[in-house]
């Protein structure tokens, strides 16, 4: 078992809501899930849409279950729509292959996943990015 | 709208896990809803089970859609068993119909609900209470 | 992250298998998943209905997401079949409550689950036990 | 009844594990089905990503319910992206079109279907071919 946990999340949480407020980006969910695709922490902020959540989820449920981040699984899309569709459909639902969706690594083995969804999926990527550097972890968009 | 959001839904939480904690319960999950049933903020604790999070969610869930605590969604089910799973099928599966599930009010409105999950029901609901008195609101378990 | 995985898995089917055959055991699907719910390995029978692996699955995966056996599922259902209906919408429909459900330890830390079925829950359960056993790891059916 | 059952699933999934490693390729889930679509037998192997047993699945399972493999789906899907997506959901959203899920004929009678994901698509179809050759069956890829 990784020590990969919710003192981590909290960390990458925070971290990637303050880099959003220095950049100004609009109200933003951060979600935290483990190896295995279930959440540890997240947070939607005030003014975010009502399903914010449930995008940054998608995001980041869609990338650890297939092994690579959002932004491989949007080329992915861009070159074959109908396998991202059904890869969606055969995991139940929760992939939205666009930027935002980053893999956790420490030490090189997979330990969790980032997702973000407020603002561009760029933006949201990069809060991500920002935050599990914050938590001394390495982050692995595509 | 109400002022209720991410700040006071941070306050829920840490209190809540803070009051497991004091009692040495189990590990975990607590999660906040708005008054629409859209996630603000949600934490699993390290040793929780995988699905933890659902379970809390479903109990949160069930109450703010129907308007009740879940206590009283028990006393429902005991009573009329085929009325909770007919709902949780219209609603889309996330009721759970057993304590833990909570209103909160604020001057008398329903703005939010909270669930946990992780040791008994009973006790998850009188950490949920805790935490929403740590906030300076009004907890509604039936 | 554990080292249980497909050298393990593969011995846990293998001696189940071969406990119900010394035990003229009716054919028997018998499948292994990981921490994380997500499957390692999976064998159905010959002669095993149509859905047996579903079935087995669905112990397991109930297993791990609540993190008890599903012997002690079976207990709950007795007590509250509405919690055990609710839970099972809430994380995705595959919990079956019944025996034959078994939480795998590796000095005390759970690291899968083994489910079976074709038989008798007891009877299910008890190749699940043996599986485990034979690969030097411990079972928690309850 | 064809007697295609159990233990020439079992040689199909090593011998496809073989070819993948004598190839050097990425770790690999393998999924046989019988000709009713029910599940045989599956193999994830360590280190491939939470949800390739759903992928495999879902190419093995879109191919034998259509009648055809999974690199014919690809084709209809580059010409009908919209027939592909209405029969994923009308079969209950396993379906994943693209190469790596490969009928299994029997002197001319397709007796079931195994699928591969955990490489590229053209990976996968030639493990799988290469298992089905193992076993001294014949494989129908599109």
């Amino acid at each position: 078992m990784s020590t990969f946990g919710l003192a981590a999340a909290r960390v990458i949480v925070a971290a990637a809501l303050d880099t959003a407020h220095a950049e100004d980006l609009k109200p933003m969910a951060v979600i935290v899930l483990d190896a295995g695709g279930h959440l540890i922490a997240a947070e939607r902020e005030d003014g975010a849409s009502n399903k914010r959540f449930e995008i940054a989820h998608a995001k980041a449920y869609g990338a650890i279950s297939l092994g690579m981040g959002s932004r491989a699984l949007m080329s992915r899309a861009e070159q074959q729509a109908y396998f991202i569709s059904g890869a969606a459909s055969a995991i139940g639902g929760a992939l939205v292959a666009v930027p935002g969706g980053v893999l956790v690594l420490d030490d090189g083995a997979v330990v969790g996943v980032v997702g973000a969804s407020g603002d561009t999926s760029d933006n949201d990527e990069k809060v991500v990015i920002a935050g599990i550097a914050a938590a001394g972890l390495t982050a692995q968009p595509d």
